[in-house]
């Protein structure tokens, strides 16, 4: 195991509330510390290599009982990625990087197994069975992550792609049973882009012991305030996090325009019951 | 970047099928590559560094809109790992493993927040809010697994979780507004586990590129039952993946004793509309 020594990437995300005491820091684990959204990108293609390399981390992903209820579709044609940046509230990470990679919950390819069995699958119609895929796909578009940004590579996810499925689905011939999780740009950061690694709540906020505790959260929620308003002043946006979560909640998804994702799915053939 | 130079993970991963050619492994691919669920744990309790750093990197996922919805449970007492083995269905690896982190869909984190402002959060209501909060964790709960591998040590998915929504809650006290996502066991592995890497479908049967093709994965997943069958053979399970797949969906959670997913999450308070 190969380790690195500074404890650099624990200050940027924690600040004074970070850990103590951290086992050493090995490659991968340096690797993923040091994790940061990337939006500015070269338009350089990447390497013919890349796409089947980050398509194996993502197989080598657990996977609930070994279903494999996901599909990844590589998008690289960049009219098709005007429009799905489009789709995405026009970002133009996904115009400018030379790679989007879809990541799809599929139950479609287990229903064609059904139906060439002649055995309706009825529990492919339960919330259960969206949520492993769902899931499942996350678990695997996360192990791309990681093995993207160990090449050097950059990423950000579009979670965008969840507002508006049927578009999606159209634009990407989705067939039934199947729905975009999660868009995930990928690509040549920009030297100039200059993103920093985002500081995130005190583990004392999000990490419990034997039994969860609400109440002795509140500290450091208060504390994570100071941490994070510098960076969002430096993006330009409010800086109460606070403020970014009610913000966020207060108003319905299918109110902001976006699908209402419960219907949404039913009419990609998830019905979510 | 360090790199290795063996591709024999790829050559386990997916036989006959492995891709052509593939970028330099560096140390985070290499070990990705080489996941394997361990399901054979030694007793030995975990240095108190390794809790730390995983939750260090599981924060350092990506997560929608640095909304971090979502929180871990530490649970290392026997009695309550007993419980919650039972509760999986008897798994006798949360028994036997030192560390049990269970990952938790958290929308009570904001409604804190949001109680505190005086702001109803009706977001919080919708599938899509939860759908953000359970890939979050599962995002994060894969950086968890990386950066344990990376250690040396073991880790299984404990899905089944899901099946009980109301009596883990019970057991952690998590309050509304939370719901266990997925368990995961940490430890030293067994030298005498014997556990191998589990191939996965060829590339072509979930890779698409620009658009989906249904019709063009039928041969790659036949050629899937070829690989997977004496995998399945050692563990002394049915050797046909397609068989599995029907088996698995064939019949709904609720009626395999499961808890109705939809109507639990509603009791959590999590109403998925």
């Amino acid at each position: 195991m190969s380790t690195i020594t500074t404890a650099s990437p624990l200050t940027e995300r924690y600040g004074a509330h970070q850990p103590d005491d951290v086992a050493p820091l090995t490659d991968a684990i340096a690797g993923i510390l040091r994790h940061r959204t990337v939006r500015a990108y070269l338009t350089d293609p990447l390497d013919d290599t890349v796409l089947p390399t980050l398509v194996a981390a993502a197989q080598s992903a657990p996977t609930s009982s070994n279903m494999q209820f996901w599909s990844v579709v590589a998008v690289t044609d960049p009219a098709r990625k005007d429009r799905l940046a489009a789709l995405a509230g026009g970002q133009a990470h996904v115009r400018q990087a030379p790679l989007l990679l879809v990541w799809v919950a599929d139950l479609a390819r287990a229903r064609a197994i059904g139906a060439a069995d002649g055995t309706h699958l009825a529990g492919a119609d339960y919330l259960d069975s969206t949520v492993v895929a769902f899931v499942d796909a996350a678990l695997a578009a996360q192990n791309a992550v990681v093995a993207a940004e160990s090449l050097g590579l950059g990423t950000v996810y579009i979670g965008a792609l969840r507002h508006h499925p049927e578009q999606v689905a159209a634009e990407l011939g989705l067939p039934e049973g199947t729905v975009a999780v999660v868009g995930l740009v990928v690509g040549h950061p920009d030297p100039a882009g200059g993103e920093r690694v985002k500081p995130r709540l005190p583990q004392a906020a999000v990490l419990h012991h034997e039994t969860y505790d609400l109440a002795v959260q509140a500290p450091y929620v208060d504390a994570y305030e100071d941490l994070i308003a510098p960076f969002y002043r430096e993006e330009g946006l409010a800086q109460s996090w606070r403020r970014r979560v009610v913000d966020r909640l207060a108003v319905p998804g299918p109110e902001r325009g976006h699908a209402h994702l419960h219907s949404a799915l039913a009419a990609r053939g998830l019905p979510s019951r």
